[in-house]
């Protein structure tokens, strides 16, 4: 007769199917909108966070890595894969879970899932950024690559910038037919365009995330003008680049964190020592976002820690009190903390 | 209406309640040796493993440790605090719990708890040491500090190196007791001790698994006589040690890994370059383990995570086909890999 575990024991488990529960009641653009209210915070108090950069273990079909960072009070980090030839075999190319726990005690607070909530934390930080650094009138995006981060970017550009105008392209045109009927559902005025020379044409902001693995070029120079803001999602890893080195060039490049950005982003075709600005600072109110009309910026998103730990805290004060949890015997807690044995002794009823 | 998840999707969950179970059927002694058999098997394979430093966030009141290693066809990482005062909350100073993934996919193919496991493995390769190094004709084990891991290193002694007389002792009388139940109960013959010196008399190997955080000597030199073997599992972080320095100087030493050995165990006392054998190429019979009667064997024992590898691959064996574990939904997994969206929006019933 085992006895039940005390609620020291338990963790909050948030499953994919509660993690989408969550989120569609409440409203992916609200639950977005949530989500970089969070990073923005966390951005805000950049320096109080311990930042270790994410320890990568790389094999021939992928990487799993760990990133973990933490504040005072809490520590967090998160589990994610990515695995480029997954796709061909019904897989998820990128798969993730993270954990939130307390700093003074060391126990888990929280154990969820991190797919979803990575395209949905990626999304909502390239959203925050374009609020500091695209054109204050813009109006239409124009959307490279419409793989599974599309439609979570187009969401979160509309909740944070309001754009409701999209242009769509993808080498491969099932995947612009699939964000089409996504988006247009969710009340996008949507072209779909034959090619990049042709999907940049008036918009404001273009988004570049592809998932081509060496580097490419899927922004040449001529095809941004002045004035534009490029959100750069796809390049992510060392010898993963979407943009052309000229544009980079004549843009102000914002990123998250310089010594993992200048490793795994655009700027990984730069000098070490050519100039970036850190988000954070923008966000912090410490430099400004954009300063004209003319000028390209440039947000060169990899993905960073502190962005997970913020959709960790926000996941956690976000399920209280509602059903979308599940309650993880996690931990082990015998009455006398000295007694591990006991503990397993009296579990078998000897 | 939420679609059930596909088989990808759920990762097999060992709760602290069905590693009980599976251990207490399995029998202690029994699962010990088990796992024995799989940290010897991966340890004859050493030079396999991608051996990744353990990731530490420290504070003012503990540890937080990610321990990852891999190999060409699984990945496993362990998460375990380290915090002292948690006891006088009723928290465990240690929990822990880990993860086994496919390299190939980067799919987590295990979540399983590990306070208990950690203790187990801890044992087990305690005991797989002095298989090697101890004397052949040891039967009494002295044990000084009657903690959590107390019972867990006799039982794994006595189904690994065949000793059933203890001797016990700890500065609190009432560990001391809680062992004695506990081990007189699992048909030791125990004695308790009242001092470190009375506690050694007779015994062929010296247990030392204290909890004190700051340095200690727990051990002093003329206690240890020749021929002993030392298992000493409590000196294991910065600054936390147990035996006096010239019990080291005479003896020689076996560690896990000498990089992590040399800053976290009894050898931080010692010059970075003294020499230390790795306990890998003794049980893959590359170096002799015990040569003499006269030799003083000292297992300086932090933890490395090929330990909890091992004990990952163990239990993922040991869960197939019966019913100690639950199925977690913790993968996305769209019919699409590139409609994670489209999945969300169905959630919705939209």
């Amino acid at each position: 007769m085992v006895p039940e575990p005390s609620a020291l024991a338990y963790v909050p488990f948030v499953s994919v199917q509660n993690m989408m529960r969550l989120v569609t009641e409440t409203g992916v653009d609200a639950f977005i909108a949530r989500l970089a209210d969070y990073i923005a915070a966390d951005f805000r108090r950049w320096p109080e966070f311990d930042k270790t950069p994410r320890v990568a273990s790389h094999s021939t079909d992928g990487v799993i890595e760990l990133m973990p960072t933490a504040d005072a009070e809490n520590y967090g980090f998160k589990y994610v894969n990515g695995h480029p030839r997954n796709m061909r075999d019904g897989y998820q190319t990128v798969t993730a879970f993270g954990v939130l726990a307390s700093v003074a005690t060391g126990y888990p607070l929280l154990l969820t899932e991190m797919t979803v909530l990575t395209a949905l934390r990626t999304a909502a930080t390239s959203a925050l950024a374009a609020k500091y650094l695209a054109p204050p009138e813009s109006q239409v995006m124009a959307m490279i690559g419409n793989g599974a981060q599309c439609e979570f970017q187009a969401m979160a550009f509309r909740s944070i910038c309001g754009i409701r105008r999209l242009r769509l392209y993808d080498v491969d045109p099932a995947a612009t037919l699939k964000a089409e009927r996504n988006l247009t559902a969710e009340g996008f005025e949507v072209v779909t365009c034959a090619s990049p020379e042709e999907v940049v044409e008036g918009a404001q902001i273009i988004t570049t995330c592809t998932a081509d693995k060496q580097f490419a070029t899927i922004l040449t120079d001529n095809m941004v003008g002045s004035g534009v803001h490029v959100n750069a999602i796809g390049g992510d890893c060392p010898g993963k680049t979407e943009l052309h080195r000229d544009i980079l060039l004549r843009s102000d490049i914002f990123v998250e964190y310089p010594p993992q950005t200048r490793i795994e982003g655009e700027c990984q075709q730069l000098d070490e020592d050519h100039p970036v600005q850190e988000l954070w600072e923008v966000v912090a109110g410490l430099r400004p976002g954009r300063r004209d009309r003319s000028q390209i910026t440039l947000f060169d998103s990899v993905g960073f820690a502190i962005e997970d730990f913020s959709a960790l805290r926000c996941v956690r004060d976000a399920i209280e009190g509602t059903p979308y949890f599940d309650r993880l015997d996690l931990l082990a807690d015998p009455d006398d903390p000295r007694d591990l044995f006991g503990m397993l002794r009296r579990s078998s009823g000897a």
